[in-house]
């Protein structure tokens, strides 16, 4: 292997990280702007983890446009973890609206239903995950704590393009977003999000760091069983510092924030510059997808994922082939999840767009040679 | 400032690690081991991530002789959260005893009441939180679900030199053992505890790892509100992979184990070397504050922590110089905790016993110039 570039790195997540993030990273790691400590040394009340914690939270509102009447909180425990602390602090009246368009909301769903009742508004298993439904007919109530919507399903490879607008459709309750997968990667309609929340690991950084944007109205509202350090009121009242945080997850964060900040694309600056390249990587990826007759993707066009694609080969028996040829070419973690088999490339904020073109020319290649 | 030394580090956690991880960490950050990915950037579920979290688990289960019986879980959410996951996990009964040494096992005893009947089998606040009673004296009841005691008080700098053997004192219940802040440094008597649990960020990696040592007939009896995320038994059979783990902050305690195995002083190695280490650095400085007529501390020397001690002046207007100076020294964060006031070093395994002596130095000097 030639030692010109560094592998492009397709995990699904934990997943790569900016070159230059890393680097600053490693060069400040046993002495943080000459302060004679690295930030996993400094006490979180300090006055250095506190301009970091203040400085990522102002950049990660900045590159969101998070409205004041939001909190950010940086939480641990990652989406699985808030499937069970999102009702402890919500459920109060005990009721939730259920929208499953993939395995993550599916779990969501299920694990929710510890703490109260949970109707499936609309269920697409049975259609293998392949859509998402016109909002128009899913099964909404009223008097429910919220509707719980999983943005981006890294699993199956399907995202909303658009937030459903839950008044528009007579419904009065806030909804829940799992944006784990997706958050950072496009903007987010406020006006349309009560809540929200993702793991870090994918776009933003390491694994272990958990973002919860919460709309302040819904706090104060938990569950008497819900912990202390996941009441979400408390969470927000200190700042984050109820207990002690997952600091230097915080501090990749804010290098992610700073490095979205000045990325430019297409003419473009932020946020808009990633979400345009996001949409290019993907329409490059798709593109060959549709056109070859070795490889494709089974979601529906109008809801397939920018983030993360999962594929097949039409010789299902080509596939550990194709992906370790993939390795040997420098292109990484390409496997499948193991529920779905196959190859998935994802294709978050930190892949350039010559990572998703060095794809598609390797999997031509590959066609070339065995289709 | 000389650019000499590193600056030693007092912080009560997050706190000082030891230079060689740091570097080791720094020169490997964008690159595990020729992988082609950072550790941050690997799937916890690949092939490198097992390696780092097998060998992790390894190594400390060698360190601290932890017997077969007990799983280690790599958990998130730190002590605090566990105040609650332990009684949600252990609490099937209803009803916990509590021992109540200090400003930690006192917040443990308020939140286990969230999920449990608690009684407090003795409570030193009264006393200033100075000692720790005999626990002959305890009151301790038939038909509970476990014994909680914090092994250090990390504010109040009160630590058990021993553990209580409680099938001795009549009482068949488990003991659950809060030792965030003095694990790894010392050995744990594994017969008279039935579970353990710490934060990371004192003697062992980053903030947003926690450590669960479990004994494994205790698992499987959680409640049915425990998040499924935080059910020790599910965590303990997906080996801490239910939900992603914090993968960095296991791979820099990994870091920190080979650093442990690897340490010699005074002709021991491996724990018994960092226990007579921590000692004589302990020693040093108490034997320094006793002797002094400008400084003091004032827990029960049978009771006085290796980790954390928390001093004093006598003439507590000089409190605020005497940190300045310090730092002026290269002798950082030895603020006290914000309820005690006055000053506290932190002495983590991290700590040479040279950062022990140049504090005793500076205090020395300060006593000379202001005593």
């Amino acid at each position: 292997m030639t030692a010109a570039r560094r592998p492009y790195n397709f995990s699904a997540g934990p997943a790569c990280l900016p070159l230059s993030v890393l680097e600053q990273a490693a060069a400040e790691m046993a002495d943080w702007q000459g302060c004679g400590m690295g930030v996993m040394e400094m006490s979180h009340r300090g006055p250095q983890f506190k301009q970091i914690i203040e400085a990522a939270e102002r950049d990660l509102r900045s590159l969101l446009a998070v409205p004041d009447e939001f909190a950010i909180l940086f939480m641990q425990g990652g989406g699985l973890a808030e499937n069970a602390i999102v009702p402890m602090n919500l459920a109060r009246r005990g009721s939730i609206d259920a929208v499953v368009t993939g395995s993550w909301s599916a779990k969501s769903a299920a694990e929710a239903g510890k703490y109260a009742e949970v109707r499936i508004a609309v269920d697409t298993k049975a259609a293998g995950y392949a859509g998402i439904p016109d909002p128009a007919g899913w099964q909404l109530h009223q008097d429910i704590d919220y509707v719980h919507l999983c943005s981006n399903e890294t699993i199956d490879g399907v995202e909303f393009d658009e937030l459903p607008d839950l008044r528009a459709l007579g419904c009065d309750a806030p909804l829940v977003v799992d944006c784990s997968s997706n958050q950072l990667s496009r903007p987010i309609d406020w006006t349309r999000v009560g809540l929200a929340f993702g793991g870090a690991q994918k776009n933003i950084g390491p694994a272990g760091l958990t973002l919860v944007y919460a709309r302040r109205d819904l706090l104060g509202q938990a569950l008497p069983i819900c912990p202390t350090a996941f009441d979400f009121a408390r969470v927000a009242a200190e700042g984050s510092m109820y207990n002690t945080p997952p600091t230097y997850g915080i501090y990749i964060a804010g290098l992610v924030f700073r490095w979205a900040l000045g990325f430019e694309y297409g003419g473009l600056h932020g946020l808009m510059a990633i979400e345009a390249q996001n949409r290019d990587k993907a329409a490059l990826v798709y593109r060959f997808l549709d056109a070859s007759s070795l490889f494709f993707n089974a979601v529906e066009p109008a809801a397939r994922s920018r983030m993360n694609i999962p594929f097949f080969l039409r010789e299902p028996a080509l596939t550990d082939t194709c992906i370790a040829k993939a390795k040997d070419a420098g292109l990484l973690q390409l496997k499948g999840h193991k529920s779905k088999g196959g190859l998935r490339a994802s294709l978050y904020n930190a892949m350039p767009l010559a990572g998703a073109q060095a794809l598609v020319d390797f999997l031509q290649d590959f066609e070339r040679q065995h289709g």
